[in-house]
């Protein structure tokens, strides 16, 4: 039996305006900080501990995972941090807004792309002000220029498959914080779940998701952390 | 050339009130975050930058780091925490204050021990409430009964040299965020100064010390940031 615990951030700026955020690095709101702080607070005072944490290369995810440690008193625990939990780059349609995509590409086209598992978004605009591509953090990585969330998972699975699973296997309990959508991809891959439920399996900020897994790291149980 | 910054911890709670701490994981005052803050802004503001960064397993150093990388717009950078740049540990002084310590061993035992080099304090007296030989963090781990600033250098140079000065040679920037003895052990190796004299030199809480290191990492230039 092993333990995971998946986190998504705490409310991020984006998320209370509705933008597409992707790999743009916005930071936590004071809402986001609070709900980081109670997951941990809660993680500790229902008996969970940690060995081993993850992060992607994010601000708002980073922030999250050190928001929970410092509450749990676990700060001096390893934090791998790794680009392939970043979250879906959204391509073009990073930072619009709701009302600002439907104007440019319509409801009917929005809806597509929202739902859709393997369809994209369009690229970037040249000169884009949120092109990332200048980044150093991402120097020496594969940058997409867009992604459905079938592409997210493609490249997810192999971090989880190579950094997370071998700690699992060690017996380590393992915290990772992430992204709405890279946390979609291990959910699908944990819990089994279809290319058109994994869609629309909604994961709120900054709520704990508690897996329980066999010797094969499949899930025995998922639950959200209550408090 | 290399740049090397290191950074003392922000003011703990113990610091303010002068109490030997050691091993002990004190977390930082209200005026320690400000300091770390502060200090990260400055960097970022006087055009520092960093690739890697290094930091002891005591929260107050950690947090030191966090709050400076996140204020530079870094903490994605990859942090190795590693127990050997924790502080000197001060055996049976620990959790005393200044009062205390001279009321139980007198104020010329005091001041020997404060001024030695290599005396180290007692040990810590059997079930002592500060001591950490339980703490997990430090399993498997050779956790000192008391330490010599002699002995804190002799595990913490080991440290610098097999996991900074390779990022060093490869013309890494490097952040190292710690405590005022493990800090004592690189001055006194980087600066060349004498036993009697490191005893003496002070380091601030929250003043990065900014060195420029030569091809073989000895310093041609040592400065407190100024702001």
């Amino acid at each position: 039996m092993a333990q995971l615990v998946l986190i998504r951030h705490g409310q991020s700026a984006w998320n209370l305006e509705n933008r597409f955020t992707g790999w743009w690095d916005v930071n936590l709101t004071e809402k986001g900080v609070a709900e980081a702080k109670a997951a941990g607070a809660a993680l500790a005072a229902q008996g969970y501990d940690f060995d081993v944490a993850f992060t992607s290369l994010q601000t708002r995810a980073i922030k999250t995972l050190n928001l929970v440690l410092e509450e749990m008193g676990r700060l001096w625990l390893p934090v791998t941090k790794d680009w392939r939990f970043n979250e879906r780059h959204y391509g073009g349609l990073t930072g619009l807004d709701k009302a600002e995509t439907a104007a440019k590409h319509g409801d009917d086209q929005v809806k597509i792309w929202r739902r859709s598992f393997d369809i994209p978004p369009p690229v970037q605009e040249k000169g884009s002000e949120f092109d990332v591509s200048s980044d150093r953090r991402y120097a020496g990585i594969p940058i997409p220029q867009t992604e459905s969330l079938k592409d997210t998972i493609a490249r997810a699975l192999p971090a989880f498959d190579e950094l997370v699973v071998p700690q699992l296997k060690a017996g380590r309990r393992v915290v990772i914080a992430a992204h709405g959508n890279s946390l979609r991809a291990l959910v699908k891959h944990l819990s089994g779940i279809s290319d058109t439920d994994i869609v629309e399996f909604e994961i709120p900020t900054g709520v704990p998701i508690l897996y329980t897994l066999d010797a094969d790291l499949k899930a025995t149980d998922r639950r959200f952390l209550q408090f």
